[in-house]
């Protein structure tokens, strides 16, 4: 029942998943907070546009650590201070609301809707292999998306344990070291490739899942991958049938 | 839904176990494990009486670390050096046997099976609170036993991320810290007073579990606790059902 990726001599003993984007569809989560936030307050925002403008933060924030410029923040750190960029990007100054509403705002990242796969497909997975996120997010931000979403992870190790921000190596190959398992024993489960080029570089295998809808009906992404990943399908479910 | 624990003014979200012997049947797992590796070579041996010794070694190892003696290492480790000192003290020399023979005995400790009650009480509290090991195993051993087992945590947080041993006040707040919660946000819940004890001591709520029968049937443990813990039972679903 073990899948043996081309990567390893042995098999695949975990399956660990990016989640922004792959196991939760962020972008309408957030713009749902954000309407839920502008509404009662009157604010004229496009929920989708802002939604965008605060993932637009995303990168450059953690290239701050992953640098060095910086010591590592969790995540949470981040989204809070990313808000306030946004707010100013899209005309709003974040004086004019208190501490509390925003950390409020922020913590929509802890609850995002999952695609519509996700936890039959992680179930499914489960029942051959371990599984849990490879993310960016932090474990309290993953455990309370987990318990929301119903995503039935064996274990999650959120970037605040490994202290590293992927694609930096240590953050796909802590998870493995701690795990006593070799980098090919475990699988990157991704809709990003470059997340999947840099799994596969620290010595990962990788699955590709197509998540074309993730930036909405007017950047439809690929639904077939440029790279030539160890296993590719447009679902979670998808890629658990191909485990199995 | 949620627990109000005496201790503090938030509600309880995250009940805690400790594992060995809350949890999992250690002396009939290891009995087991010996038996099965006695028996084959004819060896002369007391499986439970064996299964002892190599718990007797359990806190003094604990103890080289805790008191800084010595820098953190694993539970794994630990128990592996201890096996060495359990075949010395019934007449057997480590050397007889090859490294992988030894190791794959010392990993008994990652396949315990559980009290009858112990895969559907956390499922219960599942439903209402995070559930999850607080145990002085390592996270792989954590992990290995879950899969085997069927208790469903929501995460799996071992001492080798802590890198702290209970009754350290450390190993008890710094899961509270990394949640996000506050310490009398967590329960633990243990069949042993002094863990419940320290755990109290470092501002967590608690839950005493008899486990009448932990050492055997010549050594009957109370099932009734001498402490005033905030709350007890003779199994974790009559918890659960306190809890609900």
């Amino acid at each position: 029942m073990t899948y043996y990726s081309p990567s390893t001599e042995r098999g695949v003993r975990a399956v660990l998943f990016d989640v922004f984007g792959t196991v939760v569809d962020w972008r309408s989560g957030i713009a749902a907070a954000i309407a839920a936030f502008a509404e009662p307050r009157g604010l004229d925002v496009c929920p989708y546009a802002f939604a965008d403008t605060w993932r637009q933060w995303y990168q450059p924030a953690m290239q701050r650590v992953r640098s060095g410029a910086r010591p590592f923040v969790s995540l949470d750190v981040l989204h809070r201070e990313n808000l306030d960029e946004a707010l100013r990007e899209h005309g709003l100054e974040p004086g004019e609301f208190s501490a509390d509403e925003l950390d409020a705002l922020s913590r929509a990242w802890h609850f995002l809707p999952p695609w519509p796969d996700s936890a039959a497909g992680i179930a499914a997975i489960k029942r051959n292999y371990i599984v849990g996120p490879l993310s960016n997010g932090n474990t309290a931000l993953l455990l309370d998306m987990a318990k929301a979403a119903g995503l039935d992870w064996d274990l999650i190790l959120g970037s605040d344990l490994s202290g590293a921000y992927k694609p930096d190596p240590t953050a796909y190959r802590w998870p493995a070291a701690l795990l006593g398992l070799e980098p090919g024993e475990v699988m990157l489960a991704a809709a990003h490739e470059a997340d999947l080029a840099a799994a596969r570089e620290a010595g990962l295998a990788t699955a590709f899942i197509a998540r074309p809808f993730e930036r909405g009906p007017d950047a439809v992404g690929p639904t077939v991958p440029s790279g030539d990943w160890d296993l590719a399908g447009t679902s979670i479910t998808e890629i658990a049938d191909r485990l199995a």
